[in-house]
């Protein structure tokens, strides 16, 4: 099957192709990204919304009463999850995804866990891969779950039109979002399990922080929206707000904005990733550098020289 | 100053030139790598104890614990402590250094603050460089403070010779730290406000865990141990463990292992931070490759042929 023909049954509508595709992309299959290539013209088309938070905040409960709501709007929704890979067994736990099974029978939904991977820093770019796949295929929605911590996860966040920050009570209070840069990229907070007697104070703390940032993004005031995601209350209002950051985003240009940005970031990873490649190729035809490590560890050499030796190597060709 | 008279400087005990390194490293100012590399045949020489979990697990309180114990016990310590960036202050937040302030006026103790960096991926290059000025300065016991979620963190964990991951009770049951990835990096668990009710749930889960992956490592069996680090209960254990793996590390030969790992990590990071800025700088020359990302936005070319048409760009010399 050339690429062409399975990027046009993949815009037709054969999941299991776009499986197969997604699969194929995350472990570099030849063809795979020939495919991506001719499935291209049909991307761009997606509201993209990020859930972020801390393990435990409910991202996956959230995102499960999305999914119903967007389901029940018509709206046909695609998932990306994303799950820290353990480094033993080379995948995403799948534990939280098992609650997400009532819609594995529902054609309108698609779900797709993605593991972190190490070397690439493959995360933003995976993510960006199935993300174009998902357009490709036609879902009007696309639901990015990532666990908000660290700088991959706020580089996944920029992927998003509408980045939703989940936090609970009961981390230290909104200081914790703070410290996690997560206030910055956050167009509405929700917090989750308001029933708990400490959500006042969280949600007191966030206004606080949000006050002192100006409480204002490009003309946009950040919401915070308690909720209770396990019983539903509150989750008619998240839906709305995140409809309405949508509206807002699109009648001031910011989302054409925001998708520029998104089609840089996604060229500029491409760029990096080739180049690292070329790296760890250099470093494996010099049996990963062992006579340069050893000359580190003896200290005869500082790892900035090592490094500008390995560089020049195919020029030089010696160590 | 010559770099070399600056290494010097500071290997014979300049507290506030080594600051200004630390700094002027993390700035990429000129001159802070050739005195880096000057000070490079003084490193190589703590023991480096890497301190993980999620936020609210307190690893602040523990290290400052830490901190008093080895000092008592004579060790000159320094500390890495690492948050997330705010790309909004563009620095950490350092709410949680305040605590430390009863060291701040010993000797044998400095503390330096990281804020992650945002595009060259700088978290554990600037974390290294930080390791190996403290290492200069003769400091005997270094500890590395991270959030512990993100592969950046599973990465600044590997330079350590020994890996403390710290949970809590309420953050879910152990579950958590395998989604995490952190199960396969832990020397050593310590679960920490373990008088409340929940924290028998917790080691039960993380018991069961590592059990289920062996309970070993290269014939270390990972120890659970409970604390309340606050009023210090446990703290003797801790710190005991912290010492027993240290001297399984010496007598084993894994000690060698591991700092072999730290280097070729080493080398590898400056390579793709290179090659990173040769891309950005790629990108940049061509005025933030408007053209292509235009061509993006069109979908008249997809990112694998732009990345391709802009690593080509100085050969072809045009878009």
């Amino acid at each position: 099957m050339t690429p062409t023909a399975r990027a046009e049954a993949i815009v037709g509508g054969n999941v299991r192709l776009a499986s197969r595709l997604m699969r194929d992309l995350d472990d570099e299959m030849p063809g795979a990204d020939e495919t991506l290539a001719a499935l291209y013209g049909h991307t761009g088309r997606a509201e993209i919304i990020g859930i972020t938070g801390n393990p435990g905040a409910g991202k996956s409960t959230l995102t499960d009463r999305l999914i119903t709501a967007w389901r029940a709007a018509g709206l046909r929704v695609g998932v990306v999850a994303i799950d820290p890979s353990s480094p033993f067994t080379g995948g995403a736990i799948l534990g939280d995804r098992v609650r997400m099974q009532q819609h594995a029978t529902d054609s309108g939904v698609f779900i797709r866990s993605l593991a972190t991977r190490g070397l690439l820093g493959g995360l933003s770019r995976s993510t960006r891969d199935v993300v174009n796949v998902l357009e490709a295929m036609g879902f009007e929605r696309i639901l990015i779950e990532t666990v908000g911590v660290g700088q991959d996860e706020v580089d996944v966040a920029h992927t998003a039109h509408t980045t939703v920050v989940l936090t609970v009570p009961g981390l230290g209070d909104g200081v914790q979002a703070l410290k996690a840069g997560l206030l910055e990229i956050a167009d509405l907070f929700v917090v989750n399990k308001a029933d708990r007697p400490e959500a006042d104070q969280v949600i007191r703390g966030l206004k606080l922080l949000l006050e002192l940032e100006g409480g204002q993004r490009h003309g946009w005031t950040v919401p915070i929206s308690p909720c209770v995601a396990t019983d539903g209350t509150g989750l008619d209002t998240v839906v709305k707000l995140i409809d309405d950051h949508l509206a807002f985003l699109k009648t001031t240009g910011l989302f054409e904005t925001r998708q520029r940005s998104r089609r840089r970031a996604e060229l500029l990873d491409r760029v990096f990733v080739s180049l690292r490649r070329e790296a760890e190729a250099r470093v494996r035809a010099q049996g990963g550098a062992e006579a340069l490590v050893d000359a580190l560890l003896a200290r005869t050499l500082d790892p900035a020289t090592a490094a500008r030796r390995l560089l020049d190597l195919d020029v030089r060709g010696d160590v």
